[in-house]
């Protein structure tokens, strides 16, 4: 344990709503694209350039799966908690779909902060987070709820 | 086109609530869940056993996400719609850890289904999907709203 807050994470007590926090950036590209496809979401217009352009998405398009999988490597860098980004749950939407080329970061808010009445050592956090691309459309919008210890 | 329906895959006209469907298995091993964490989830209790045995989930677990991914191949392999299983979103909920050893398999019902309004070729179809493990646990619980297709 280090003396130096920011060193050893944010705890409950370090947050409040409204707070921000701003990822790093993730450039992808059409193979990510279709290697997240291959293994875990195996469709044409997830997989092959030509088959993706005759169908609903007119173009190939990144699983929302991967999108959210970037999502959290980014969130596991820009949300700082002391004990880690630990998910209960959450609500997930997807108002458009992430392209080849499209460059990813997550910008997130705290909403809500809720210490636990059971158990003093901790508090469910919910948080917003937005994934945009270079254009600032939003591709992706995650309301999470983190598990948050207190400062022992 | 061709004339048989179920090689076709199922248009809206062909769903209805209560409509269950059952996945096959995945077998999940401890390298799988270290390989996705390090690529999208890399915090010690997705990495490494000695470190996860302290974390709060006392032992190696699965990131809420790598559940999600394995439970959309699974999905994709188990919901026959005709043109792909597309998500606009849903809810997530993780109601215990996925572990080294579990066998996944997915058991969907059909919730709802919502005949689009302003664009009578397409509907939202409201899907519960129970990620389970080979005690029959729930991991995950996703509610996901899907778009599916009318028969031109």
């Amino acid at each position: 344990m280090k003396d130096n807050g920011a060193a050893e994470g944010l705890y409950l007590d370090d947050l409040q709503v409204g707070q921000e926090f701003l990822s790093a950036e993730h450039f992808l590209d059409a193979g990510q694209i279709i290697a997240y496809a291959r293994q875990f979401d195996p469709q044409p217009f997830h997989l092959d350039e030509d088959a993706a352009r005759d169908s609903f998405f007119q173009g190939l398009a990144a699983s929302g799966w991967l999108t959210m999988s970037i999502t959290m490597k980014l969130l596991v860098q820009s949300l700082p908690f002391a004990k880690g980004v630990i998910g209960a749950g959450g609500n997930i939407a997807w108002p458009r779909p992430t392209r080849p080329g499209d460059i990813l970061r997550v910008k997130s808010t705290i909403r809500e902060i809720r210490p636990s009445r059971s158990r003093p050592d901790r508090g469910m956090v919910q948080v917003n987070s937005l994934t945009l691309n270079q254009q600032d459309e939003v591709l992706q919008e995650l309301t999470a709820n983190l598990l948050v210890f207190r400062k022992a």
